[in-house]
């Protein structure tokens, strides 16, 4: 009974910082839309600045919140009961969505450029933010390749996951980087008379957004780095098998496979008993990482 | 055999690692040294250029250098024959002069905006600069008070540990994202005929000490969140013990004693077992987190 009191406290508190991290995000994107239509030219796509006002609220909506809510779609407790393929297709299509996004965000940027000739790629913030495009097209099709496709061997799939994972925060992490610099650049760039160095209301609005887009991104990557409120082990899953035969959905656990050290047997386990294992693993894991 | 061979393979893997980690940092150091003096007014402390100069040397020397060396120094495999206490006086040496250095980056911003007549704290790079420098100084007061100072009880500890972790490396990543923004900010303003957008020797330096910045963050955000590579479980210690009575130096240990589970006994272990059970929690770790 105490257990399950903790257990529900938990679930509280993870829910309390999801509506949170929900809520930052939403005004980041509504924060966004305000700058473009009250104090800038609006949405367009002729060339003008119109056109490159997509870039802004497009990367924000795209880049930044899905690929947030992408992040951390398995530590929804809801989706426990369904397939981790449905979950892998929901993560993938998340991450989809927002790279088709970043992409045009970015082919705006580069329309308004030539139609102004204003050289493309000059920028510390066009350096990185290319970067992290090109880096997050290949981690979703790697992914797609080596954990939806069902021909990765386990032992791939365990080698590739921490991999995986430390990509997917890392470029996370620098898409964010990324807009700040990029609202840097914007705000010098278009606050004339007054300038940004005399802080007009929209300098005080857009640093704000800023501020709010370094809360969404620490929220996103406590919750995805907060070892107990992982995703179980899957039901019936053998964990730590790695002669081969595994049912779909078991490379996540799978990551465990090269080990070296014995008692395997013991670790070949039914739900409970998996769900304590996992449990007591996830006390190890606060120890780790972060 | 095969082991001792694998734990060599990553032992240099380690090695080789750090090793570029610390050549990124230099050169980074040393492009911002190349920045000042061959680009701009080199250093002076006058109210003049020369002291706005030393903002981005000593935030690069001392708030990403010496800060991501501060993060990573318990993974030193030489350093695990030393006292825990002695690697957290370094730990807490390394992150004090950091901040000394970071605290003395900004005065040198603010007299030279203050002798110029510039409005302070106007842009989104000022505010969470500050914000991140204020961040960073808690950390260190509480990480003192929680973790050097021998009051804490054990379970606060362990409570703390994750959190600590957690602002840690969060507050690292938000300062080198500050730095970017900062070099973005001084790009624009510095280059004037020919402007940044005309790519100017000078902005094709600047924007790669960027990305050395981002490559250095990676680098180190990467080692410090690899579970086997950390500091192995204290010799001598007593893991899970909540009762009190636990020696110097275990608190990471205790990370561990939250634990809602059984087999705290079969925990109560030895040198040799300690060394097996942290590595297979390890390889728990290692699905876990990032």
């Amino acid at each position: 009974a105490a257990l399950g009191a903790r257990k529900m406290e938990d679930y509280g508190r993870f829910l309390a910082l999801l509506a949170s991290t929900l809520l930052v995000g939403f005004v980041s994107v509504i924060l966004s839309l305000v700058w473009v239509f009250h104090y800038r030219e609006g949405l367009s796509w002729d060339g003008g600045l119109g056109e490159f006002n997509w870039h802004p609220v497009l990367v924000i909506t795209g880049f930044v919140f899905i690929q947030g809510i992408a992040i951390i779609v398995y530590r929804l407790p809801w989706t426990w009961k369904c397939s981790k393929l449905l979950m892998k297709f929901i993560h993938a299509g998340l991450n989809t969505i927002a790279m088709i996004l970043a992409i045009v965000s970015m082919v705006a940027v580069f329309e308004y450029h030539n139609a102004k000739n204003i050289p493309n790629m000059y920028s510390l913030h066009s350096w990185i933010g290319l970067t992290a495009l090109i880096f997050y097209s290949l981690q979703l099709v790697l992914g797609f390749a080596v954990f939806l496709l069902p021909f990765a061997p386990v032992y791939l799939r365990a080698l590739l996951m921490p991999i995986h994972v430390y990509s997917g925060l890392t470029i996370f992490a620098t898409v964010i980087a990324t807009a700040l610099m990029g609202i840097t650049e914007k705000l010098i760039f278009s606050l004339r008379n007054p300038a940004y160095s005399a802080s007009p209301p929209e300098a005080t609005l857009v640093n704000c957004l800023g501020l709010l887009l370094v809360v969404f991104g620490s929220l996103i990557l406590w919750m995805a780095s907060r070892p107990h409120w992982k995703r179980p082990l899957e039901e019936n899953t053998k964990v730590l098998r790695p002669i081969g035969g595994t049912p779909e959905g078991t490379e996540v656990e799978s990551t465990m496979t090269n080990s070296s050290n014995a008692d395997k047997s013991d670790l070949r386990i039914n739900t409970e008993a998996a769900r304590k294992q996992n449990l007591k693993f996830d006390e190890a894991g606060q120890r780790s990482t972060m």
